[in-house]
């Protein structure tokens, strides 16, 4: 055992500051904009969000402390390993060093948990009982219902109807841990029955999911729930950065120089800004590195889409953010990464793909799934469809990196394990996907509603 | 951050040797046997088993040198952590000091890899291509193809057939490894086609899967395929002492005494003795501590069925093996513990029962989802049905000790996390399980085989 795979931290050596980028993005941030077309004060947000998560969400100071109860439910499964991966390398024949973080090892399988425990603590210290939000494909569902079964708060989840007949797992996951899980559309909310009137039949979908999940808080008469968001947004991109902290960490405790290349698949954004924030620090202080962002060609929205502002959701309940979108109306081709098939994105890393700090790239789903069964069968772990972008990604620049004879370090984000999606693999392997691209009209077609908003396209 | 929840080991820490208890038991063991009544040489073994590993099933070598490969594959999820259940204790408000050894980090979910990385090595290393193994509920299957996976070896699994229609999650997985798995009993083996000839409609059983799995073994022409078994054996149990082996090293490394209480879930025997093992030899020179195996209720094997000579298999494929046994006739109702229907038990562990070194425990299925609820809601992960039992043992002996007063050091093996069987949650909040007891009746009829083996009972 002269090769040492895994680096652990210990939990004193956990970092206690999440690391907020707004501090040091070049260029202005683009304030959130309300109905009017005028930027929203805090208090707009208070029926649906707590004031200190609302407060964090404004915030421009560089570090946030991260409080001793966070940190305590983190340490459950914190610090994650930092692995080098030897056997892929090897597999490979390159003489990149490949390192990933390994953020499957969470209870709930991805890195989702990093916020969900931080927005219930926060939640709960400001009085609040219970907590709604919407899941597509399941991740953050099950990861909201961890955090609430350890804090004893009530969670309510309404999942996409299609994935919630598909899944029945996920549903059963929440509910061990004390979470409700229904299908949307509902019954139980105004938006809900509205849609089922006209569509009784519908498969749903995360608009209206999100719809009713904000819905559902607002009208609480007890004033007691508020709504919680999974991505997207800036306090859960302070949240994850916990990933690249640790990373950085660990780097140096073996010695290893600053990594050339780092790599994260982006749906929202929240596991690539996780990963990739702490060292755009560095980045925009002077040093040399390429920051990758990978999502799926089918739902290109950092590659192929316009910085502007748009809703989060369908329904436009939303402020309007500034941010890459596709439009809000915009249905993704059904491929089997639902965590990357987001019409919009990240507002912070849609500016720092916007300053050249971040470079987008999109795959298609058959060169991701290829990659991801190399993984497996030279690293172990079974990724999750939406990880395996990064790895394709990955075995690119590791390829790259043979050609040029280079000794590159790269770095990337083991968003997740795909226990919970075999499904994937099992039609990859028997010839059921395909790739999709957005063809123009498509583009055309869903974008033209960014031209009708009270601000133009940025 | 005062509590430190985890303690890891570093991977230059991990163990270089396992311990094999055979060298310490007391009492003389009793060795396998023919059909004839004789004892078997380890010759007549060589058609199933490579001879690197028959040398370790027949040693009484008290320490057997781990391979520097298989410490590299252990090395992708271990040292596994240690865990201080802090979250648990406050929540039973027990005086008691609780700690797990998380063997759930591993990529298949359980502890099951631990032999499969060693089992494929010694088979690689001696020659073999292939390997062919039985699953019931597919812990075993998948933690063998990834094992193979690793080392280039075919991997073919025969899966219960029930379970392989009832699971098709599992198999997806061993496949996503490379292995290929296939309903039993099956068209390719005679054993097969004759109960398909017979029974064309049969669930199958984990009996008939070993028969094919032999059979597909010792026929192969090539001569290059062993048959691969992931409990009961004595090599088995060696391998899984890694478990206990490292928890030994963690509680020194805070300084805590030996453990008071340790508990492990027992089907075939390998988890319970990967956590007990190490610590059975200080009970043998002296220290005091009881040592819990727990079982289901419904399948008594350590606790009501006597200490036989009889077959691992229905088909009676196995030597005469001296253990604990229900009859290899037993059928055990259909608890949601796959793991833990096995109507035999680990000699090994059978004679330490035997020796008043182990005190075996029967537990039943409501006792046990209910405590891995409150595990889940309390340290946050979801455990397997089979851990659940070690779980609600874990709860007894914490209540106990508040009762007494008693600061009690409990340690236990989390054997695995649930993800791949929430089905058994679901009916369990839905009502739809109930406890089982063995009958009278049926113990007789099933037990009533012993008497007719050429050795009689014990």
């Amino acid at each position: 055992m002269t090769k040492r795979k895994k680096i652990f931290l210990e939990e004193h050596e956990m970092p206690r500051q999440w690391y907020n980028i707004a501090a040091d993005l070049p260029g202005t941030l683009n304030p959130p904009l309300g109905p009017d077309g005028n930027p929203i004060g805090p208090e707009m947000l208070a029926p649906v969000f707590p004031m200190n998560l609302i407060e964090q969400e404004v915030s421009s100071e560089r570090w946030i402390d991260i409080p001793e109860k966070v940190l305590e439910m983190l340490a459950i499964w914190r610090p994650a390993p930092l692995v080098r991966a030897y056997a892929l390398e090897e597999a490979l024949g390159t003489p990149a060093r490949i390192y990933y973080k390994n953020e499957s090892v969470s209870p709930a399988g991805s890195h989702k948990p990093n916020t969900a425990v931080a927005q219930a603590y926060y939640n709960k210290e400001f009085g609040i009982k219970k907590l709604t939000t919407e899941t597509g494909a399941g991740q953050w569902g099950s990861a909201l219902s961890f955090a609430c079964s350890l804090l004893g708060l009530e969670c309510k989840v309404f999942m996409v109807r299609v994935s919630f007949d598909q899944k029945p797992f996920r549903k059963m996951m929440m509910e061990a841990w004390g979470g409700t899980c229904i299908p949307s559309p509902s019954d139980q909310t105004q938006a809900g029955r509205n849609v089922l009137a006209e569509f009784p039949d519908t498969p749903g979908s995360l608009g209206i999911a999100i719809s009713e999940a904000i819905e559902a808080a607002v009208t609480d008469p007890t004033g007691e729930t508020r709504y919680s968001l999974g991505s997207v947004l800036n306090h859960v991109m302070l949240h994850q950065t916990i990933i690249g902290l640790e990373a950085k960490k660990q780097l140096k405790k073996i010695n290893e120089k600053l990594p050339d290349v780092i790599i994260g698949c982006a749906g929202g954004g929240s596991n690539f800004a996780g990963i990739s924030f702490p060292f755009i620090q560095d980045k925009i202080n002077g040093a040399e590195m390429e920051i990758i962002a990978v999502e799926p060609a089918s739902c290109p929205t950092l590659t192929k889409a316009p910085f502007a502002y748009d809703h989060g959701d369908i329904a436009k309940m939303t402020p309007l953010l500034a941010m890459n979108s596709l439009g809000h109306g915009f249905i993704p081709p059904p491929i089997h990464a639902g965590g990357l098939r987001y019409h919009g994105m990240s507002p912070l890393v849609s500016h720092a793909v916007k300053e050249g700090l971040v470079t987008p790239q999109a795959l298609h789903q058959l060169e991701c799934y290829e990659a991801g069964v190399i993984f497996a069968r030279s690293e172990g772990i079974i990724p999750a469809p939406e990880t395996n972008h990064a790895i394709a990604s990955v075995i690119r620049e590791a390829n790259k990196a043979k050609e040029e004879g280079k000794e590159k370090v790269i770095l990337f984000n083991f968003s997740g394990h795909g226990l919970m999606d075999l499904v994937g693999y099992d039609k990859y392997f028997n010839g059921e996907l395909k790739d999709h691209n957005l063809s123009p009209e498509d583009y055309e077609k869903f974008t033209a509603v960014l031209k009708n908003h009270p601000s133009p396209i940025l």
